[in-house]
């Protein structure tokens, strides 16, 4: 098989190094699976003939971005090809005239932001790893951040995308208009498919004017309702932050550990407000919030006026997760959604499920739209009764959220870590529809097998 | 057929009287069938018991919101059953705490609008029939209108679905949180589908914190191109106003006809530009802008500094459409988009269109988002021949727009009167993967039958 993709792909494409095998077995989740062969495909050809040879060969293609997944979602369960985008990473345009950049999907978010903002203009979608992961990994898992809230996740910015399809042919939808209603929603299905749909190699996204400025609050509260609270507030009285973050007592606890008392003085739950736009805006507008935290009962609300300012809070809050490491345990980060109204239900519950099943339960994350990373701190994961207990609260955790009109991902992806719960997630119908789509697009199955469909 | 399907509804929901069959036979286009009979369903049941019928018998069945589309989209071309959701037109929930409202298809979106701002909050899409067409309509379109430049349209609002299958199963996807990556995006393929792959019969949308205030310009230019350069430079500067409207000079001229030269000094463009945020930001923003329009030629920028003015100047932006209606002729308003930097090649290949066929062409639109009604002004389209010229017109046009990498609808939708260009349009292996996900959903074609993929 190696020797056959080589002779079609051309010299230095294939590999079936231990060492790259190694490599390409897992993403960021403990999963672990090796592949037969690695393809470095460098071309949308290179991918299109990948596809041809596999689907006339019936071999599984599991295609792979930066590989910093928190679901597995890129582990090649049933072996065959990996197949890396990685290369394919030229930024091939910034067009602000048009609104527009056309990138190949193994970008790294980052670059793109900074090549945007270079010219007054942002990609506004900012998930936690942005620096390290891939526009077509953040097009597989349709990624978030903490400005989805203001600006919507990343399909929202995708007009157009090149898609090689399980069979080798090449498909175009969208293009460079920010408008498009010829026919279904092609590049809403793509992304976020998982790789299980079809291959993105060329991506149009959506660009806006860079707001020239910003602020934020990061404000301490004496106990988690009172921040709940305050999210409400600020979007009740017509406020729309760009990003709205609240962290619980556990997390702002190993947080103190790591940071010390004086940056996060006494109070059980954090607020983090960023509010951006025009310079005079922003001043009058972050002023109008503090007012209003302090109305409600924060303890303290510090302001960042500037950039820089600004920046060490997002630093602090990136610290958030760092603490949490610092425990020692092993960290499940469920990226678990609710409706905004259950805020406070779902630490509650979280705290309930802590005390039943001994595991330390950490929240914290977006609060503005409900996306609260639910982390579950493990101590002795590697041992078969732990990991059953905390597969076991897992359950309870999911069927919580369920049963509350939430979800159990909101920006990671279902992956090998959510299948267990997917039916239940999605229901039979809508698995159904699911596995229809699936064997209209890939009847032999071809792509990602193994994942939450199979 | 209308015997059994009263037997399995109830009482007073299927019509087979003439004049409803002929209010259910057309929309605003001009194409026209008649349906063997009109359900009107009151429930989600109503609708899963039709469909199980229908695909029982094989009977295609075309669904009608408010019947106020511009292309013939929910025309029954191969007749059977026109399924009308006009009944379904309840606000089931408009909730704050969680940013969503939940309603029923036929609800008129203007109401909802209300309700929502009668809250504070807003549901931001505003097609310009928004006091006439009908959610379940926009869904099936995924409707736009001027505010889409900042707020997105139809489908960024979609929460949730509730669907009912061709077989009659009820599906739902989806639901009331702000973010959600549990399996494919099944919202976004069924918004913009066309009544062909399912029937909506619950919508969850997502509201936003209605900003508090907004100020408005309407700015005159000598020529189209210093118009097209101001909406460049506006956002350039970092600005994202919430619309940003353009005007050629045929639709001033039969505008100034009608509204006097008063409203509409000498100039051969009209920019309009609307702002929304906090008061003092609103205030600030819109006089940097005046500023910048003046430096860039605009002949004259009237403010319109509180509600009352800015509906002032929308109503004039209205009036644009009744003034090409009092010429007498014949509108085809073609909801072409272009790339932003083509506005200025779109207006000049439409005045060469012009003289080349003798036939008038007034541009109008959202400038921001490149989406550019264009409307052919045709006398006596009645006459075959005149009608042929017409057509032969808009294929230069569309041939034109697709050429330079536009798409040739950006908010009405397919329907019959962009059917003949579609294949085109899509590409063929678009138009096949099309066909796969028709096929994969409603096996029969049962599904509003006729249009753009037969």
């Amino acid at each position: 098989m190696a020797a056959e993709l080589s002779e079609l792909l051309g010299p230095g494409k294939v590999s079936i190094r231990e060492a790259d095998l190694e490599v390409h077995a897992a993403d960021k989740w403990y999963a672990k699976s090796l592949p037969d062969l690695v393809v470095f495909a460098e071309s949308t050809k290179d991918v299109s003939k990948t596809l041809g040879y596999a689907s006339e060969h019936g071999i599984p293609v599991t295609t792979r971005g930066a590989g910093i997944g928190y679901v597995g979602g890129c582990v090649p369960v049933e072996g065959g090809i990996v197949l890396s985008l990685a290369r394919m990473k030229r930024i091939i345009e910034i067009n602000p005239a048009d609104g527009v950049a056309v990138v190949e999907p193994g970008v790294i978010t980052v670059e793109l932001q900074k090549a945007a903002r270079a010219l007054g203009w942002d990609y506004p979608p900012d998930p936690a790893s942005l620096k390290e992961c891939s526009i077509g990994g953040n097009i597989a898992t349709n990624a978030g951040g903490p400005r989805c809230l203001k600006y919507g996740v990343t399909r929202s910015y995708v007009l157009g995308l090149e898609v090689v399809l399980a069979d080798g042919r090449v498909m175009r939808c969208g293009g460079r208009v920010h408008k498009n209603k010829t026919g279904f929603d092609l590049c809403g299905l793509f992304t976020g498919s998982e790789g299980m749909l079809g291959i993105v190699t060329e991506i149009t996204l959506r660009l806006i004017p860079k707001p020239p400025a910003r602020a934020m609050l990061a404000a301490v509260f004496p106990d988690f309702p009172a921040a709940a609270a305050a999210v409400q507030a600020i979007l009740n009285r017509g406020h729309l932050p760009s990003a709205l973050e609240i962290t619980d007592s556990f997390t702002l606890a190993a947080a103190r550990k790591r940071l010390g008392e004086q940056k996060l003085p006494p109070g059980e739950a954090h607020l983090i407000v960023e509010i951006d736009g025009r310079p005079a805006a922003v001043t009058s507008e972050i002023e109008e919030i503090r007012a209003l935290l302090e109305e409600l009962g924060a303890l303290r609300a510090d302001l960042a006026a500037d950039e820089a300012a600004c920046e060490e809070i997002w630093q602090m809050r990136r610290e958030f997760s760092y603490s949490l490491r610092d425990t020692g345990l092993t960290k499940l980060n469920e990226d678990i959604v609710v409706p905004r109204s259950k805020l406070v239900e779902l630490v509650e519950f979280a705290r309930r499920m802590e005390e039943d099943t001994g595991i330390p339960v950490a929240c914290f994350g977006h609060a503005g739209d409900g996306n609260i990373h639910t982390n579950l701190m493990v101590a002795g994961f590697e041992d078969p009764v732990t990991r059953e207990k905390a597969e076991h609260a897992l359950d309870q955790l999911f069927a919580w959220v369920l049963d509350h009109g939430g979800a159990i991902t909101g920006e990671h992806g279902v992956g090998l870590a959510k299948k267990p719960w997917i039916r239940q997630a999605l229901g039979e119908v809508s698995f159904d529809v699911h596995r229809s789509l699936k064997d209209a697009l890939d009847p032999q199955g071809i792509l990602n097998p193994g994942k939450f469909l199979d």
